[in-house]
């Protein structure tokens, strides 16, 4: 068993590790970390547990510790819920000091020998571990990237052998994506908010990354932009995204493409039976109350493929879009024999 | 003043239209009609009022109709809310008995000598109604776009002089579009639905006519075109588009356009102070619940204009993009001296 | 392997039916049944499944049948969610074949020589089956209560000791209890709805006959009245009620009464762990986003136990309220060799 | 014209407080105060307006101050949306200074000499503010109750001379009762919080004052007694009640009373026509949001009279029940010259 910890596990997306950790075949779940005021007190104290999953029994007992570098630095590996703001220095002395870490944090998602990792779209990319090791660091940073972007590049995943240079997203994304505070009812109830910040920055830089190519140690970026309009809207979980791409094919031949698409590998504790469920007939469907539980959360829908090309992708936010592609980006790790 | 009736009065755009018309100070609401089973009650015990409006007592007590062209002949003009497998027919009907006829049904949009007119977008277009009387009909139908569309050319049009060829929209679209028992609870709370039939088409033929010119009796239509990806949110009133459009300006000269937008007339009953209100400022806006009842419905608000080109508009569907619409083209009609 | 069916399996409470017995160990799913015009349809083919759990594949291959004696009357028993205006009859004749049928229909629920059972509350009624049995009667039939009665015996069942005779209650009961269809989005969304047709009838009379006690063969009513006032709130699953109960003993003395309640026997395959959750501190629980799921939504919660006595019991509608009782119920008398 | 000033001018209640004074036939709205970081700003600025009024102009150019006595002192009257553990203080203050404070707070609700008025209820209680200057004071205080609290005593004023002594009351209460940030979307949507802090007891002792009688210089408290459960439901606007008060007379009387009920008197400008709306023969109403906008948001409406003796109440709950309630409570005040 590899010894795991969580940093910021009383917030929205440490909760959801915590959940996905707590009877994890290969990780033991053994510190949980957060703000000052919760340290001392056991997890079930601490924590405000607001998923509509059953609490994990097994975790309610660790006590809670400040999130400090001290307290992990015997961990093999940690998972990072930080704030942005937090998480910047304290990952990078966590890694430092000879811990793996897999964050959802954006501090370092764009740091040239950081991996920002999909599993399925681009896990040779792990391999920028290595540039930060050969640089004489003892641990390592993992990111994943944003949770409308991990749906995405999910979606393009399957086409992308298919040239296109030009793809327009409008996500409308749930209200979970911003944390348990984040959103106020009289802001969203009734209501679209067309802004998330630096939401569609994220969109149209990360992607370019993550669908580029290693090159020795240094990413080559994919050849397309993105552009992004970010709307949130009054759902609890799962971002539905409407994409356009400039592919020159029928939109017979891309059905094909995400009928016949297959994972790169299998086995991964935390991944799905399909990593991309496709609605072949179905005209009104993915749906987020319908379909974000699919695969545990952990599978992206993609249906209403039209000429344009235009379809419709969606995929659960705090799971795929966050804590369980951290996770999983961990067991691909340790399958890669990377810890 | 001018008598009018509201054919298909006891629905959620007929209850618009009546509270838009209780009170007109040119139109004399004498002729409600519905289906045969709310036929000779008064309207007050024929119509489940559920608009948030308090009910026109006025119109409480006109003794409901059936929907036949004989009781609605000896009217001025007639406002037609009926679905539009009952609007074909009837609407033509009507319009050959003499009456002029204002419809929100879909049925006659694309018929080549019928108008599709915005108001503040192509009043010229009325001229049509010279073509069907010169093929010897004594009324005449005018029709209004769908919803979604009409808040996309409200938008495009202060830009429409810089020239664009491809427009893109992603819709995200309240439930009153639907009448009141078209989405049920189960399908929207909590929800994205990404799909509204047929809506995607309309979009993307109707603003080609709307937008085109007239010329002698033909409409020669605009050379852009769209394409729409259409979804239905849980919002109770107010469509909001995320619309891209392949101007070559730079955004600011875009956002001159908006500020600097004015109706091309002013002073009829039901056209708002501003036809546009653009949100300067504001990153977050517009909103449908904070936004939609911007000058009593019918003022489409513009914002979040961004390179790409790219921003937001909405607008009250039910008012502006359905009721609102056909009543203010009655009064377009009205000043131009048609009827 | 007991063979069984469900009638009416493409409804709300159908769906919930063929979710619970897909997979069950104690009974094979054999017949589904529903309109004539989904007879001779694969059951994947013609159900709309709306539940946010997976599809039951096991159950898509099942060529549904039209709603008919024949089509059941080899089965050990039938589960039915009809609707109460075809259930009378159907029941009837298919008791009367010879089949076993658990009906969440309120049809035959205040028949005198029908249990209408929930199984940690009145167990030993099932002794009514033998009174259907003496007058001739090759099978039998056994009712569950409404949703709403049901959390709230199973909320006073473990105080049913206390001596109180006057229950007050509200109700504040979600959308799918009216079926998928049953609330349009338009009345329920940004509202409260303060009235269920019959609703509070059943409130008031299925619990003294449930709450009785079997004198021989006859039911003698509990000696307590009900009022109830019930609403419809914006809620997908999960009834919450505010409960008063004259009770003369301190709020301590009950919270034991709910901490230390145990179910009186344990096995079912659908029983819950704990029948009971009982909010002991939490002063803001139960809530029916984060509470239904409990118990895989067989958990009744109770919370807020204040002096008056007044307290808030929540339970899964469609599953503890409906489909999960008629199985439980099953199961039940199964266990007491009924069949 | 009367001098008036809105402290806390930026919150929920603050800016009802705006809308409903920047139009004001009677009073000068001429001083705003919010928070030290608003103060110099002017109050278009300062405020983030989140109600679906439109923003009115008139009051955007006033420059918002800190809120101190000092700044107030020179006005004749001021209203307080000021939250409770800064009210007590200050308002004192503030009436200590010569001023007429008239607060939504519930810090002084209960204080002997302060009166609690609910206009039609117990205008004559504003004889209090010669208590307090019988030892003084040259401003005074006079509150409002809780929104809750307001809507069930209005409800209960059409049968207060029907002997009741056992009320109890369930609420479904809408989110803007808990200002903007109040209510975090993850807690509410798809949810009831069964618990809001203090409410219940507020609903327990303010109706006791309101309803009881001014005696000399006294109130004798009413003599019946009230248990409330109060519960937060996904609703913007609007406090549905459901209440039961053991009166003997059949329901058709009191239907009579509630039909028959006229305002003890007329005119005030915030005053709506009918102060109790009756929903007679619907038997679904009333429902927030068709009904919370009667009377421009200052009716209560009624319905559902039903033996027990039940019925329902609503009333929206920051104009009536808050800021609206504040405003009518000073114009009964100068209308009775007591300013």
């Amino acid at each position: 068993m590899i010894n795991v910890g969580v940093l910021g596990a009383t917030g929205a997306v440490g909760q959801r590790f915590v959940q996905l950790l707590s009877d994890h075949p290969w990780f033991n779940l053994q510190t949980l970390t957060a703000s000052e005021r919760s340290a001392g007190k056991s997890y079930c104290d601490a924590v405000n547990w607001r998923l509509d999953e059953p609490f994990p029994e097994s975790a309610g007992e660790i006590i809670v510790k400040d999130t400090t570098v001290d307290c992990v630095k015997d961990l093999d590996l940690v998972f990072s819920a930080l704030p942005a703001d937090l998480a910047g220095g304290l990952e990078t002395a966590i890694a430092d000091a000879g811990v793996g870490v897999f964050s959802n944090a954006s501090s370092h998602r764009m740091d040239v020998d950081v991996p920002l990792v999909v599993p399925e779209v681009n896990p040779d990319h792990l391999g920028l571990i290595d540039v930060q090791r050969d640089r004489g660091r003892d641990g390592f940073i993992v990111t994943n990237p944003n949770c409308s972007t991990i749906v995405m590049v999910m979606a393009l995943n399957p086409i992308r052998n298919r040239s296109f240079s030009d793809v327009r997203v409008a996500t409308m994304q749930a209200i979970s994506g911003a944390g348990f505070q984040g959103v106020s009812a009289m802001e969203i109830y009734d209501n679209v908010v067309p802004y998330i910040g630096s939401e569609e920055k994220k969109m149209e830089t990360e992607p370019l990354k993550i669908m580029g190519r290693l090159d020795g140690s240094v990413i080559q970026n994919a050849g397309f932009s993105v552009s992004a309009s970010c709307h949130r809207v009054p759902v609890i979980d799962g971002h539905t995204l409407a994409i356009w791409a400039d592919v020159k094919e029928e939109p017979d031949l891309i059905k094909d493409d995400f009928r016949n698409y297959r994972a790169p590998f299998s086995g991964l504790p935390t991944q799905p039976t399909k990593s991309i469920h496709f609605f072949d007939k179905e005209q009104d469907r993915p749906q987020p109350r319908l379909d974000r539980r699919r695969g545990d959360g952990m599978t992206v829908s993609v249906g209403r493929v039209r000429e344009g090309l235009r379809f419709i992708a969606m995929g659960h936010n705090t799971i795929r879009g966050a804590a369980g592609a951290s996770v999983m980006n961990a067991e691909l790790a340790v399958s890669k024999k990377v810890l």
